[in-house]
């Protein structure tokens, strides 16, 4: 049976071995995870500030709500299950980060010490990944060649932005699995990486770190991943929608996923010789 | 592209085939959120009343915490995921039931008016479904036949809590569709119905409702789910990991989903006569 990564055990989580399984079985729960997505209408209304009204922050110092601010329905859930999750130390775990660091909570479970895994750094791309998710993957995603747009619905507001929080948090982690990639990386040809980053040659780093065979894989694996998953393996195939459009699923991957991941990658590296600690 | 029931239309949500592609719908959804809960060990301290100190239930009348009360941790998380979800209103869609009725808070967004479907009924067997899924379903869908069982991992306690609510979630909403199916089978013979509840014959009620052959189809077809999204397309035989146990997947639709949702049936057409109004 598969199994989580081990991120209690530094040598295990810096395997490339285990970082690429870890980055394959990733791409079966974002394809999970999208393909419940999309059986709602993008319902554009939940991704918009002020569309629905009443929607605050709250916050973890008081433990009460403020009127300051309104957020987007997606914002307001994923900001509430961050709170909610910080609880049960989701974001103790090195390779969780959280899209509203603000609203953590100090966790009710006992904490765990896990290893030095990556070196300092604070390299969050969430917000990017948010904006894309919302303007270019989701519609795209959503979107059903030839035919038009499914009418908003409200019923399905709700089950969409739970559905979202699945997809975005699943997407972040896979993008911020680049630094244990670029952290072992940097450990097999250290003397290459240094000169790199002492030069601050990010396009330099970028065709280091870059594989175009192993990019080109994935694309055709996240092909064969949408098409399986994404129909009935009973159904007939006249009649049996599909679930899932695989070009989205692919788009998704060569124009974000993979770009994004590679930024973490560069931009962690860029950190990777500061003298910072951990607060 | 395949699309949600529509619960704002009576006509459409009894009719048979929609409900049909509904329960087969969400076997892919039961099946991708039980892949991702074994991933990670049983962990049966998440399911152990007492055995993590500090977790209580919260109450929505206050909006503060109490110490009355122990919880395990899937239910201390399974109730505070609720209490957030009710406030985008998760509960007041037709084909939602809650495992913690006290926990709901009143929601945030504005009250959707669903059509009258079902007959009202206080039919909910949420707590026969935890127990059943703690201490039998999910036991089994964490053994890997052969080996010793797998640690318990304190760094995935709240992993596996987190998919936990999503696979009792997505059961118990297939289960509580029996009432759809109750409510159509009843419209359409609604004299023989009629005389079998008059008659208080629960049996008479079960065969009536059972379709053995149709029983051993879900099955099968569960099976082939099980194999197909239990492992990687792309991967080979020998090296890929199989995700999921796929005779743990049928039995638990076998000895636990199939019979509860004719439970739900039974009792609920038990109270299709009686002439009780919602509040």
């Amino acid at each position: 049976m598969d199994t989580a990564i081990d991120l209690s055990n530094p040598s295990a989580a810096l395997d490339l071995n285990n970082i690429r399984f870890q980055l394959i079985r990733l791409e079966d729960t974002i394809t999970f995870h999208l393909i419940e997505r999309v059986q709602f209408p993008l319902n554009p209304t939940v991704y918009t500030t002020g569309a629905i009204p009443g929607l605050h922050p709250t916050f973890p110092t008081k433990g009460g709500s403020t009127s300051e601010g309104s957020l987007s329905l997606l914002d307001w859930n994923l900001r509430e299950q961050e709170r909610l999750q910080s609880l049960i130390r989701r974001y103790q775990s090195p390779d969780e980060y959280p899209f509203f660091p603000d609203a953590l909570q100090t966790p009710i479970l006992p904490p765990i010490q896990y290893p030095r895994i990556l070196h300092p750094n604070d390299v969050n791309i969430n917000a990017k990944l948010k904006e894309k998710y919302t303007n270019e993957i989701m519609p795209a995603a959503c979107a059903q060649y030839g035919r038009p747009e499914r009418p908003e619905a409200q019923e399905n507001f709700g089950s969409a932005v739970t559905c979202d929080v699945m997809c975005l948090q699943a997407l972040s982690r896979r993008i911020h699995f680049g630094k244990f990639v670029a952290e072992s990386k940097f450990q097999k040809e250290t003397d290459r990486f240094v000169a790199l980053i002492k030069a601050e040659d990010r396009i330099g780093i970028d065709a280091a770190i870059t594989d175009a065979k192993v990019e080109q894989k994935v694309l055709e694996r996240l092909r064969l991943k949408a098409n399986t998953y994404g129909k009935d393996p009973a159904g007939l195939a006249e009649e049996t929608p599909v679930k899932v459009n695989a070009d989205a699923v692919v788009s998704m991957y060569k124009d974000y996923v993979i770009p994004l991941t590679k930024e973490v990658e560069v931009e962690y590296l860029m950190q990777r010789l500061n003298n910072t600690q951990w607060e």
